[in-house]
């Protein structure tokens, strides 16, 4: 059966088999998912991002339950997203602030994607958060570049299993 | 009380005054969540970026229960991330396959960095799926470029509410 011409990615090496196995472990998109697959992980790294600390803070932006919110961070820590650092107000007992670790910020690129595949949903509504590089005012750009510096469309993509 | 740097989006315009407000439906990273935010959804999509059309290699590949992946694919296709084409294999009945649309192949750098993040996550087991630009070889990347090329990083960058 002729393979019909596609744009998708163009699989190699054991990935091109695809249809041939279906054991876990292999697929960091559901890596990534299980720490921050839900919409209540995903709305606290949000808030995150925009520079929220505070356990308050995080609750009133983000309208989770206390319960819910505790929860989620209290997995994000052991996850090794964030880490909890203690401080005190005046006059008050030490609470805990929590900041994204190194790990926590490498998922910029997954944020920054969400909010622009989000703009594109409601482009018609002129809704959406503009994300601009503040050192030239340009506007942050929704591709994928290879390490010479090339906009990689979809179809210039080859995927490989690693580590086997 | 006086902000500690921290290494965030800087916000601007509406969004700097991110604590005093929490209405609804501004955030494109939970319109991009209500279409694409579960484990199944983002696994079939997996498969589409990885050349599967067919719904027998959709349900073997991801796993998925026959039910929930009729119920995730017709649920792409109503969001219009997929469209369903007919074909037919000689002697057998009219079937559909399943392709990305526009819509659906913009989330391309979304599958990009969640691949890319989830990578660095089993970094140490040197599993996961390697991205090369199939024109120069390259990695690809899992940076944030604007418009001039810069890479920009997450404390270069800035973000402001479109719309409002």
């Amino acid at each position: 059966m002729a393979e019909i011409h596609s744009d998708t990615i163009e699989t190699a090496g054991a990935l091109a088999q695809r249809s041939e196995w279906k054991d876990g472990g292999w697929c960091p998109i559901e890596r990534t998912i299980d720490l921050v697959g839900t919409r209540s992980a995903m709305i606290l790294i949000r808030e995150f991002f925009f520079g929220a600390r505070r356990f308050d803070d995080l609750v009133r932006r983000t309208g989770l339950t206390e319960a819910m919110a505790s929860r989620r961070l209290a997995q994000m820590v052991s996850d090794g997203l964030l880490e909890r650092r203690p401080y005190q107000e005046p006059g008050q007992r030490t609470r805990n602030e929590y900041v994204l670790t190194d790990l926590g910020r490498h998922l910029f690129p997954v944020v920054a994607a969400l909010i622009q595949f989000g703009n594109s949903l409601a482009e018609d509504r002129g809704q959406g958060i503009e994300l601009t590089h503040d050192q030239c005012g340009a506007p942050i750009e929704p591709a994928v570049h290879c390490a010479e510096g090339h906009d990689v469309p979809l179809e210039e993509t080859v995927a490989r299993l690693a580590g086997r």
